[in-house]
């Protein structure tokens, strides 16, 4: 059977909210791709062995020679098994070396290391590395010297320089969102005016927020955050727009910062990774801020997990090519 | 009776946590003072009229001709009467002359109307005007021009000059903490460490947060906050002393906000009003930006409705005295 000689990967992204699976090709590109709601948070305690075989056992049986390796939250105190981090610098090369492996009960699973930065305001990155080397294997022009951002409920800030993690940052700004909308005064609006399922994005209001946020100068948007309650109570911002808003400000005090630490350097090439959507409004926050040369890659995680995978020598080719186009997830 | 001749004011301090009443005698001083957790949040909808039946209905048995008159968010949308706000610049004749009076049904009570600052940013006070109209009574020293500072749920920052509110300035940081306290995973350390109660301040931790916000600069604490989260993963932030340090964090950017927004001038005659222990954080870390000139004023709303009061007309003597000392909460 045809299908059975270019199995080259059992590929997983097992993060917080989601588990997503892909079987690779040999060739490293993704032949089929599932997911799950079943993040390390949302699975049973526990049941991590359940949820991996209802993911991926079909696959296992059928090719049970075809490694199986996971990246993210999986391999962390809360995960399945936890992988001490890679010291930052770090490469591809090292975070391979750094694999955890273990026998499942369902075949032997790599689990991919995270990477911390140490020193006096210590940082990590916990899935978001195997996506930078995903991203660096499909534009080799990135790793001499890049930004890479990350956008989500951390925000990563990854800069590359000579084919390594050099440094990175963490905004917080999704779950700073998330928490706000659902638990504080600023998301009361919209939470009274019900759900916003299907409802357009109002594109004047993100806007709004972003250039309150980099108008904020120094102060930052500490002083401005109260403006999205004081605006609808002054009639200037519809419940509906509210949400909006707050993104933008959010969004924005996120680039102002990023901004004001390049210190007046030039904002090295940058190159946007992640959902659509999301990507679409960073680009826009960026252009905002007057940088409007960048790139956009979807999903880099089967292609980091495929490049790791053969760094440490579990493809029967030791194949560091890149796979054939980013997989959709 | 001696004690029928006295009674002044029954004022009442109405927010939106707590219900908190005060019975002035003929000079304005407390003579008695209660509290209920009977916030607008925390009374049944509709049922303003019996927590305010509850709250003073036996002073207004014994002494039928002393008015009533209440400030804070029972005078918002949500409250028991909307009050219009009066526009800022506003000063204590502005407040007092657009009072709104309406019958309970247990006697009258005049409602204290907000402040708002209109404009693109526009920013409203609900109840602290009351607190600074009470300060400038008892401090008149400060009329000329002053920093009130409110620190609490959204702290306030109100400019004082010529005996008028000038402009104000909003900081959310309380509600930040709570929310980031309770639902976000900068919480999760000490949620699952158990309650709090009874824990002493980690002031280390707090002074440490405090420090590197104000390090941050013009990036600000956006870039650092998931540091709470990070130096507890590095083993250097046991989970006990994490809220110590994110309080720290927090409060520490809203002192670096205001700060670059002095631009370099130097800080007006600085007053802290409120709550002993918070005001105490925020003295340690105004300290910290090197502004250690300060006053500290516990509870000054008995004053304000005192003053309001007088100023209204609605006082025997048409006293505009401030009372005897800050009563207490």
């Amino acid at each position: 059977m045809a299908d059975e000689s270019h199995a080259g990967l059992i590929a997983l992204d097992w993060g917080t909210s989601s588990l997503r699976a892909y079987l690779l090709d040999s060739s490293g590109a993704a032949r089929e791709s599932r997911s799950w709601p079943w993040g390390i948070q949302h699975t049973p305690p526990g049941d991590f062995a359940t949820a991996f075989r209802t993911a991926v056992g079909d696959w296992r049986e059928r090719w049970p020679d075809v490694p199986a390796m996971a990246a993210g939250m999986i391999g962390s105190r809360q995960g399945w098994r936890e992988v001490p981090y890679v010291d930052c610098p770090a490469d591809p090369a090292g975070i391979a070396a750094r694999l955890l492996a273990f026998d499942t009960g369902c075949g032997t699973l790599h689990l991919v290391p995270g990477v911390m930065q140490r020193g006096a305001l210590p940082n990590v990155l916990r899935g978001e590395e195997t996506q930078v080397v995903g991203a660096l294997a499909l534009e080799p022009a990135l790793a001499d010297h890049s930004l890479l951002v990350l956008p989500g409920t951390h925000s990563k800030w990854v800069n590359i320089c000579r084919g390594r993690i050099e440094r990175f940052a963490t905004y917080m700004t999704g779950e700073l969102f998330a928490v706000l909308r659902e638990h504080s005064i600023l998301g009361r609006p919209a939470r009274e005016s019900g759900p916003a399922v299907g409802e357009p994005i109002h594109e004047e209001a993100f806007r709004r927020g972003l250039r309150i946020a980099r108008e904020s100068g120094p102060e930052g948007v500490a002083s401005r955050l109260f403006t999205t309650r004081s605006l609808f109570l002054a009639g200037d911002l519809p419940a509906a727009q509210t949400l909006d808003y707050l993104s933008g400000l959010l969004i924005g005090e996120e680039l102002r910062s990023v901004v004001a630490g390049f210190g007046g350097a030039a904002c090295p090439p940058l190159v946007l990774i992640g959902e659509a959507a999301l990507c679409g409004r960073y680009a826009e926050a960026l252009k905002e801020c007057g940088i409007d040369r960048l790139q956009v890659l979807e999903n880099t995680a089967p292609a980091g997990l495929w490049q790791l995978a053969g760094a440490a020598g579990l493809l029967p080719t030791h194949s560091i090519a890149p796979p054939r186009g980013p997989a959709h997830a």
